[in-house]
């Protein structure tokens, strides 16, 4: 027997009771029943994007597809100037869509694996007064590093500049609070940590940035916030919603209310902190200089064949395990602490880890990962 | 008990294993799994937009995702000028997309339920040389109306201009013959002929297009279709994918392929002539003056309630059908032949128009409806 787990950083493991509530026959998007769910789905995203005052939006398309929007929308050409803050895959991303769509703006490229400060922001918007819209990954998935945006966010606070944050691995399994951190615009997918599939993207945006949003129009329409304002006002979708990801979503939500948020955040902090500690007790490396707990990145040693032990994850234990992009191909790896995974995967990735690096003559004691992950285990359930 | 049976045209219903199928633990879509899988069913939409040279493209998001990237994508700022041929909700939308980039066009705006000819757009073409774009609906779903594409792109073609058609309620139901007709963009939405929930789009491109895509970037990001060409060509998507509908696609495609288009297409024409021959018997009229037969706009006579026609349906009968929009709203009810409907299902539908009808008083016959349209599925069965 071979399960099948899902230790990417999105997609991810989806509950099963979800996959199924998805399955049910259709229900039409123009109807009570469809408009009732997403008021009710609007009202849990607030919560979980941690606002009151902020509008959440369902979009259909993957999270490019909200950052898209959240760019587009709020960035006008030729009256603003954006600082985006770049250390990896997604950082670059949205530097490409400033690009594409010829706003004005500016990339600050980082080390990979290292995170912006709150220091470095104020020095470049100090050395360029123009920049009045900051945009910064708050979880970079492809190094997996964390960067403090309540820091950077007192920063834009103080110059009344936009921030807009790219939570997509963060908002729902990590600390994320957009009203106390001062967000303008924060967007998300699906496939994180809500556990559901690819398809729909959320976007939460405050009355501040919607001040900013209204001083121009938008020079694109799949992506123009302003149509699924409208549209939200009669709980309604500007163009045909994924429904089924919709119902999905509901019953996520819900989920994530019965929780707590708080409980969520500190069972994704254990399952990254025991990750961490036996990737160390095997002797591996942490990668970022900045570690989050949404998804961790190991580094592999020299002599450890990291496409091999990939491929084999899969094939011999049914794991598939994420390798690195870029100038980290073959370099690390990252295994993913969202969605529909508990204690007792993290230790079957742990273990296979092991077995694996082992067959490679990586010189370790086997167990000794698992035991190092216990301990971190034990320590949360106690308290 | 009361069956939820959905009559909008799209979302439709959806087969019960494929909605199963999609219930499946979740891959991830960077694996051989994801790429055979994308590889196949690229292979079957060239079937199902009757293709061989043409790129097939898989995007997440509504039909109105894939709209934008065919527009924004092929006709660049300061070098095209687009025709758009508007006659309904649809048209119109595409006219806002070409407003919203700046780009230059013009919008033919016609009366609702009729379409344009041939002679039309030679006489446009004619009056402005500019043009060398033409975006026009196929079926425009709003009016239920059918406009001769092979006609017009015989206009296109003879001018070396490109023909961008809005195929979402037509290809995969009714006769569409992408390298026959000579149309070089299509694009539709999975919630329509092709019987799964919304979420992805698709489009399909053609070499003569590429050449024109490729003389200028695009400005815009998400839907640039020379990222999903990149991708496509190793099998990828350019961003995450609304992967389980992928999983279903492929299932419905096999599907396709095994009942054969023309066999689908004569299907759909039987399930509207019955329809259509079921209303003239109920003394109700068909709103278009070239109805398409993948969904019908059926007139609602004087003294007939349409909203609580229309929210007795679903009320009582389970069945949701679509109303008019905009100036239409109140005046037509709309009954689709797409996604998972058969000949039962349409006779259902019809069953319980007639009892509503007679209940508001309507002075028909019972059963006169359905004898109309048993005349035509006898027909049709004998081939």
């Amino acid at each position: 027997m071979k399960k099948t787990r899902l230790f990417t950083p999105g997609p991810v493991m989806i509950p099963e009771d979800v996959m199924l509530h998805m399955a049910q026959p259709m229900e039409h998007h123009r109807t009570s029943f469809y408009r009732d769910m997403l008021a009710d789905v609007t009202e849990h995203l607030k919560y979980m994007f941690q606002t009151e005052h902020a509008d959440c939006l369902v979009l259909t398309g993957s999270g490019t597809c909200a950052g898209e929007a959240a760019i587009v929308s709020s960035i006008h050409k030729g009256m603003n100037k954006a600082l985006n803050l770049s250390g990896g895959k997604f950082g670059e991303r949205w530097g490409k869509i400033c690009k594409a769509f010829e706003l004005d703006y500016t990339d600050h490229v980082m080390d990979w694996g290292t995170s912006a400060t709150a220091e470095t922001v104020t020095k470049l918007m100090d050395a360029d007064p123009a920049i009045d819209t900051v945009i910064c990954v708050h979880s970079e998935t492809s190094t997996a590093t964390l960067t403090d945006i309540e820091a950077i966010a007192k920063v834009t606070q103080a110059r009344d500049a936009v921030l807009i944050v790219d939570c997509i691995t963060s908002c729902g399994c990590i600390p994320f609070k957009f009203d106390e951190w001062g967000i303008d615009i924060a967007f998300t997918g699906s496939q994180k940590a809500m556990m559901l599939p690819p398809g729909l993207a959320f976007a939460c945006v405050s009355p501040k940035a919607w001040r900013r949003i209204d001083k121009a129009p938008c020079h694109a329409f799949y992506n123009d916030l302003k149509a699924h304002r409208k549209a939200i006002r009669s709980w309604d979708n500007p163009y045909t919603p994924a429904n089924t990801l919709v119902l999905g979503l509901q019953k996520v939500l819900h989920g994530f209310k019965e929780r707590g948020l708080e409980n969520i955040w500190k069972e994704t902090h254990m399952l990254a902190e025991a990750t961490r500690s036996a990737a160390k007790a095997l002797g591996l490396g942490v990668y970022s200089k900045s570690p989050a707990d949404s998804v961790t990145a190991i580094t592999i040693p020299d002599g450890i064949d990291e496409g091999k032990l990939r491929k084999r994850m899969r094939s011999e234990h049914g794991m598939q395990i994420a390798g690195g992009q870029d100038d980290l191909k073959g370099k690390i790896i990252r295994i993913g602490h969202m969605g529909y995974v508990d204690a007792s995967d993290t230790l079957a990735v742990i273990a296979a880890l092991e077995l694996e690096l082992k067959l490679q003559g990586h010189n370790i004691e086997l167990g000794s990962g698992l035991k190092a992950a216990q301990e971190v285990i034990f320590k949360a359930t106690q308290g």
